[in-house]
């Protein structure tokens, strides 16, 4: 462990895609730290991952983490944003506390995490902020409106951030996640084919990728789906 | 007062365009209720428009407020939301707060007039609600990341209403407002000159045509800026 | 007839849509100019309306057509550009003489017939633009590379003409019909229920709502379907 | 040189985008062939690469040089479309027959091109196409009439091919390259500064990331711009 390692914290740790982000940045030589509420355990395949409890939703603690992160490995240069929570039904039936719950883990959570990390990154001129969308950024499904109003938000968040602080070295990323990401779980509770999935190893490859942009060359927003997915 | 009257509610009574939509209404024969926080007076180009106070992001308010409004005046056949609030500075300098407070009244706000009013809509197999939007509806500014966060929601609610509630008679729009509306306010706080500000009553009369489509014919989605505006 | 008439040119002439702005133009007092193909006669419904045969693919044949209007009617001060026709089936039976007849129709002859109105309405600095949209305008669908390349494009040309002309007076709008509107036609060859249908009547005073709007509050686009549609 | 050497096309040959592909896309093992009005010899980055005569515009020429390539090479997995024409200025100084030039080489060629490498493709179950978008393609500004027009029409087509082919294993990519790409010319024409401009070896790398994405996770649109860039 040396000073000139890099360190990336994902917001949201225990989804296939986290874990597959966590083993993939262990193997490009980053130190990396892993939110989660319950402090779920480093995934198996990046066992040097840290896993700190937190909820995002809560600025103080937040706060509180991240100076810990800051302690214990130093300041991050990268932030991936992938948490969030997903009601479906009627909006009838949904009730303005999943509005309001979706919305302080997808959006007010990104707010707590950025404003963590960018003072470092601002001083150093460079840094990384990944926010993963889906197709619930793009459109307010009939039966996604708490869904998407938290996703829309955060894809407001991270255009803003774009436009302030890429001049600045900042690359702010908003990817579109079309589709369902694969995991055994999926499987088990929508009896889905892997072939109809998204590959979380494959998208932890293409966040690898525009992490690794050059500032003459930044992409800001990105789709990712399966091949076979109508869109 | 028949009980053939439409009855509009708008949700941010004080702005000036929801003056002149209450006029407007007024006019065309509905009887219309304003809700504003602090009980804004009637306008006086509406002196038969009713004014609530009411909290917009506060639930049982609104509940208690629309209970009030359906005793007083009948089902709204009508919603227009036009409350908003902006903060505009860099984001590090915008705090978390500003962000819950701005989507508590853009889009909380929004859920629970629109669930008040739903029901009735929905067994009469007609209505209209009409979400006032803005340029930050579409783009995340470098300095509007509360504002555009709170805006991209109610866009993407807006959304997920009309695929909702299409096909059973509910006619939802999503207005984005491209610029300053005209006001003397305006022009005591920004210098603005009235030729480069949208007029009031000009959008009251876009709104007008809108709730006046036919079901052959409904728009979902319109901008609206003054001539000159640069886009 | 008096001078003081406006003068409005519908180019695509025959279709239901053109009809019934052509005969509600007719009584808001425009003399109305229609270009077609094969000089299709006035619609029974604006008998009033003079026809044109013009190809509006050929230039020259747009510029003899335009000085003609001129001279009987006078300098148009609305110029709508209803010509489109359509190809759908898949990519690899679609002919390249399908692309570049579907553009010269859509594309090419709405640049014709802007650049003959334009230098007139610039003149008098009012003067308004309306392009016929479809779904294909903002959708790329499997089967409509021909024509979704076709309309996008005039998508392309509507913003570019609104950017560029807004500040001089000329409103420029781009109306995006998403579905099929009504005729005996449609019923006969598709058997589509009116009830699935737009309704011709109601576009067209959707559009006279358009070209009413004061220069203090215009739209760019607007998009128009029936309640039922999903999308 | 083995059967087992994958083919890559590249329409538009000259530009130091395609140099810089041409190049990279040798040393990871493809055969290339690069596509020129004039048959722009090979670039000095990519020796191996070989030039073909043949105007994108003219179907007869497209269709005997893919058959030379298909004898010289093999049949393509890959095709790449960069060629394009640029025309600024205002719409009344654009004459239609820029518009139709801009078309032709920017949409009709990339429709030849397509219509030869696609039943090849398809017949194998796989092939990647990259259509290469500008700001031009998603947005028509004031002096970029004809360019956004052919722009436009190629984004329509990239995303009818995706959705027509993408079940059957064909990848299409559109991409937004926002700004201007870096070289020398440029530099001399416009006096712009290398640290304001998107580097081409970097736009290379990220499109053979692209052309690398497993079907479980593939991207049909990607912007691209410099740190500093304002959008």
């Amino acid at each position: 462990m040396t000073d000139s390692q890099p360190i990336a914290v994902i917001g949201g740790l225990g989804s296939g895609l986290s874990a597959h982000l966590a083993a993939r940045l262990a193997a490009r030589g980053y130190r990396v730290a892993g939110l989660s509420r319950r402090g779920t355990p480093p995934p198996a395949e990046a066992p040097g991952c840290r896993a700190y409890a937190c909820d995002l939703a809560d600025g103080a603690a937040v706060a509180d983490t991240f100076a810990a992160i800051r302690a214990d490995l130093g300041a991050p240069s990268l932030y991936i944003h992938n948490a969030a929570q997903r009601v479906v039904g009627d909006f009838l039936d949904t009730r303005p506390e999943d509005f309001e719950r979706l919305w302080r883990t997808a959006c007010l959570g990104a707010v707590h995490c950025a404003q963590q990390v960018l003072p470092a990154m601002l001083e150093a001129g460079r840094g990384t902020l990944i926010f993963t969308g889906a197709t619930g950024s793009l459109r307010g499904g009939a039966r996604f409106s708490a869904f998407a109003a938290s996703k829309f938000a955060v894809r407001a968040l991270a255009q803003s951030l774009a436009r302030a602080y890429g001049a600045r070295g900042i690359h702010v990323v908003h990817t579109v996640i079309d589709g369902v990401i694969w995991s055994d779980g999926v499987a088990a509770r929508h009896g889905m084919a892997q072939e109809d999935c998204l590959d979380p190893g494959a998208i932890a490859e293409a966040y690898l990728a525009l992490v690794e942009q050059p500032p003459s060359c930044w992409t800001h927003e990105i789709d990712l789906r399966v091949a076979k997915e109508t869109f």
